[in-house]
């Protein structure tokens, strides 16, 4: 039986937001597991806002994706051959697979997936790298304290929903920025934030005063931008700003400025401290321990939003991303 | 005798860079001091880049000076009259005595000055609030390791002097940014900087490639702008950001862009943190002792730029000091 491997390849660097025409859709003959190795066949691809990074040229935290490259991405995936003496055939596993149907592995950076424990999105979401991302970036980048006040920013998002949830959890005031009136009457109704701003409904600096009357002890940044800078502008004193992500610049084709009001780290005696994930991957297995048992008992609730669909539709739906369109984890089920 | 004060108060709040008729020129009759009094005459006064901050409305981490308030300024003086019992005539003092001749105090945040020590200036800049600005953020804000590069912007400055001074003490390779060929040689022939930056002389930031080899692991940034975006472009892993003051913004009409590149903060897992340097009260003598020790050993030198003449002349020296044209700690000897 020869199998046909689906793949996405990187056919241009994107200039701003990307165009579908900037990957190449590709088939192939799958790949055979050598010994040592096994064959997956992928079932859930994760998108992520850090992809956009991934295309520009030139030094990051990871190097970026080459032209003509399989274009990276995180996915859960089954094992489909074997001959790897720790991975059996019908095992699901978790890895950076990328954007293809087939995928050889010798099993490194790849952890099983344990379906008993949460439904296999799950694992690409609150339970993979968006939930540990808030676990760290929140327990040990911010370090709230009980009853203080935590904002984070797309807080509809995979990362900023389990930051709030957590930041609940931790007995803080929960406050969510997010787009549109649902995404917000999500993080209240449903996850228990204390509060969440619209920032599509108008002056997000007077939302936000309201929505943080003692000011923000921390605040967890996904979007930079004018949302980093009304962050900014209501800091506590010795506040912590966590620097995760900028997803309002990635697509920018100039850097974009940078926030007017960084003077306000002074006035405040407040940290601004920037972290990857990939610093915390020897602590990876207590986080999501903790994490599930939030799950477990109800504590913490994990959305995704499932698009079905093939490899071929992977830009498409990356770029929906871009445009808010998804309320929790977006994965694309294959 | 009736003493007659002049007095330089705030007439205007100053639009961009101010101007001499933003203050006004007072005489009037010294004050008589009341019991738990005494009246100082000054004799020297400190010039710093933060008084620009002080002259604007709102909130910052002190209160601004008001209009027809006597500007607010640090200054050297000699009691010449006494009803408190712990101070006595001839004795000399250093505190926020105002832009005036003549000023009264019960002597609340007043301590006395040691001259066999350094001579009075050097109250002002090295041994007074410049050096502690110096130390307290580079040793407990930016925290380097012998061996490692902290690179400080305003290197000729007050404040920038003692950074790089203090640096190489401790071991570190210590790298100024200054404007001029001069404050340039200054640092590296004078005061043993391992290496300056001219940013007037071109490309500051292929200067600075050469000048941090090893990236930079602690920048202490009191100028902002470009100067700062140019040390974030250059930061090693886990850095540290310490920002002091921002001289090149402190006149702008319009609040100027922050760092576009801020997010190599997350590349690099870096910190950038403010710091006010009156939150180390408690912890200035212990400061000023080790300081001073430096002082007598040779280890560490002390610059002024004194400028001879009378209150008066308060607005043109301040405006001097906004054209880069001090080396060291600017005073006015009256």
């Amino acid at each position: 039986m020869t199998r046909v491997n689906h793949q996405v390849r990187l056919a241009a660097r994107p200039v701003g937001l990307p165009k579908e025409s900037d990957w190449d859709y590709v088939e192939e003959p799958a790949p055979e597991p050598e010994d040592g190795q096994f064959l997956v066949e992928l079932e859930y691809l994760s998108l992520d806002p850090a992809m956009r990074a991934w295309l520009n040229p030139g030094r990051s935290y990871v190097p970026p994706v080459e032209i003509g490259e399989v274009m990276r991405a995180g996915g859960i995936a089954r094992v489909v051959e074997s001959r790897h003496p720790d991975y059996a055939v019908g095992e699901r596993v978790n890895g950076a697979f990328g954007v293809q149907r087939y995928a050889v592995s010798d099993g490194g950076g790849v952890v099983r997936v344990d379906t008993s424990v949460a439904e296999a999105p799950v694992h690409l979401g609150t339970l993979g790298i968006s939930g540990l991302t808030a676990y760290f970036g929140l327990l040990d980048v911010g370090r709230p304290e009980p009853g203080q006040t935590v904002v984070v920013s797309a807080a509809a998002g995979s990362v900023g929903n389990v930051v709030g949830q957590i930041a609940r959890i931790k007995g803080c005031r929960a406050v969510g920025i997010a787009g549109g009136e649902e995404k917000c009457r999500w993080l209240t109704d449903e996850l228990g934030f204390d509060a969440a701003v619209d920032y599509k409904a108008g002056d997000a600096r007077a939302q936000l005063r309201e929505a943080a009357p003692d000011r923000i002890d921390v605040f967890f940044d996904n979007v930079g931008g004018e949302i980093l800078e009304a962050g900014l502008s209501r800091l506590a004193r010795g506040a912590r700003v966590v620097i995760s992500g900028a997803v309002s610049q990635y697509n920018a084709t100039e850097p974009p400025p940078g926030p007017r009001n960084y003077m306000n780290l002074l006035v405040m005696r407040a940290t601004m401290t920037g972290f990857v994930i990939f610093d915390y991957a020897d602590r990876y297995r207590e986080a999501a321990t903790e994490i599930a048992g939030w799950l477990r008992s109800g504590e913490l609730r994990s959305r995704e939003h499932v698009v079905q669909g093939d490899i071929a539709q992977f830009p498409e739906v990356l770029l929906s991303l871009f445009r808010g369109e998804n309320t929790g984890k977006l994965v694309l089920a294959l």
